[in-house]
């Protein structure tokens, strides 16, 4: 197996830089809208055989280095028993929120085995399939963003209700917070336990908060997370706060083996700041694959260079590769980084 | 007149911190929505005397150190012979998106006596009304925001089309911004004439640019206005670059006299690294309003605290007042900033 990106994610010695692109399975493949155009999003994410198909796709089209498991975030909230919808264009919605303290009571913890067994089962075929290539990532959301889609009902603007419960019911948000934490913690033991060799989690809207908030409202729920992942196996832990540049000195405590970084943050600095103890994972700005290809490659050098001091580096987008994207460019991503950094073809 | 903004913005000895607050003439003021149900947002930026009236609303009502002409940053674009409209919920809508050579060619630079002289009239007639008040600040839109509207045609998650453009056809990306900083040029110059008393230019997606795109393709432009308005106007100018805590290095080479924070950064880093030579203004958050009084004035001193070593201060929101925040929240944060910086009552 490939295993370039598990031991850069540890500080450990590569031969090149490796690179995975976040939504690597996604809608800017045809391959995958083939896949997708016969069931709901929902329906893809709950169908091992499918979910691991198009997880699977990326490798062979675009020869990253490593598998993110496809699913969403939100999937151990429905679990929760709440109702999750996904409208075109809108995104998700979960049409009853989070806001008193009884709909915070009813919450329930899933038992991942029995509630959420359809992605257990896809890790589970993905490492027979994947074996010999490249290894799995599994992941989740980090407990601040799932709270602000229960809190909002949805995707926001200003996550005025969020910071509403945040500021003036700070015990409810606490019982919240908790009850989330308990159901990602269970969730990401048993995505390793079913065989998952990393686990990425994603603090999508971390950067709303201001970096005191971040502190007490937001990071002690990821440290409680990974300090419990950390007792009971060794997969590394990658922590991607997105928007995080003001929180990396937060970030950096977190106990993750990897920070992520979007593209807003010089990567140079931001592994200075990081420091020689953590490897860090980015970033380049997802619209900058649209780039003719000299300019695309150089950018790619830039990042390179600029993470030459960090532990370990793992290349890859700052956020999610956009949907209109043409699969060519990103070709030109991967194939960048693995030359540049001394990949022999 | 209650010089101490201007003070402050120049960096000359102030008594007391001043503060306003972005939109702060806005719809959390009830006796704004009394206004606004007579006629649409577009039709109140228009009527010289109501936008004047709710210009002035939170002066009297709240106390505040500086009055912020009622307006928006779309107004001049639509000036520039586009069709401009708001949907409730959306947003603006520009129905006509600005993608090609064509549509960029036919945009016109407008005179502002004749095409915006609603807007002058308003400023006019606040200065007669402020006379014995508070400084009147007038603004724009930068013009890498501005662009942002035309070339998505209105609010965006991703500026996908906005760095597609930047991307893969520069040439047009540059005439499209050479337009609207001409444009943007003429009109603050005219609000100086007016009797505009500060100018703020608002980059609200200024964040949503890696650094280096950010010197690049939205920069530039912002310094050229602000060199423009030097020859002519001795008048403070105010650059907020919103999200913008990884531009700073770059932000303080844009000749405003200050530079607006958002509240993701803590305001004694960002002092620090702007240095001896510019005032800052900012930077709770604004749902922070929300907080009981003895942690919101936690939050002021704070922030009062963090700024002790700035040329000066200006005390602001991070980010527009939210529609939701009572007005008697709003006044508990106004009074915070003059009873914790010294002013006698």
């Amino acid at each position: 197996m490939n295993d370039t990106f598990l031991k850069a994610c540890r500080g450990e010695k590569v031969d090149y830089t490796p690179v995975w692109m976040m939504r690597q399975a996604g809608r800017y493949l045809p391959e995958y809208q083939e896949v997708r155009s016969k069931l709901t999003f929902l329906e893809l994410c709950k169908t091992p055989e499918l979910a691991a198909e198009v997880t699977i796709q990326p490798i062979d089209i675009l020869g990253v280095d490593a598998a993110i498991l496809f699913s969403d975030i939100l999937i151990p909230l429905e679990a929760m028993d709440l109702t999750l919808e996904f409208h075109e264009k809108i995104g998700p919605v979960f049409p009853d929120p989070v806001r008193d303290r009884q709909s915070v009571d009813r919450l329930i913890i899933p038992d991942p085995e029995e509630h959420l067994n359809f992605v257990l089962e896809t890790i589970r075929i993905l490492r027979r399939e994947l074996a010999e290539k490249v290894p799995l990532i599994g992941f989740s959301g980090a407990p601040f963003t799932l709270a602000t889609y229960l809190i909002e009902g949805g995707s926001s603007k200003f996550f005025f209700e969020t910071k509403k419960m945040m500021f003036t019911a700070p015990d409810l948000y606490t019982s919240l917070m908790d009850k989330i934490t308990e159901c990602t913690s269970v969730y990401l033991k048993a995505q390793a336990a079913a065989g998952a060799q990393a686990l990425q989690i994603f603090d999508s809207w971390a950067g709303v908060l201001a970096p005191g908030d971040f502190e007490r409202y937001a990071l002690p729920y990821v440290k409680t997370i990974i300090a419990d992942l950390k007792e009971t196996t060794d997969i590394p832990i990658i922590y991607f706060a997105n928007n995080g540049a003001t929180l990396l000195d937060q970030s950096k405590t977190s106990g993750a083996d990897v920070l992520g970084l979007d593209w807003r943050v010089d990567i140079a600095k931001a592994v200075e700041q990081i420091g020689p103890d953590i490897s860090v994972q980015g970033n380049l700005d997802p619209s900058a694959l649209l780039l003719p290809e000299p300019q695309l490659r150089e950018r790619v050098a830039k990042i390179l260079a600029g993470a030459a001091k960090a532990r370990g580096h793992i290349c890859n987008l700052g956020h999610g590769i956009h949907q209109f994207t043409p699969p060519s460019q990103a070709k030109i991503f991967i194939d960048a980084v693995h030359e540049l950094s001394g990949k022999s073809s």
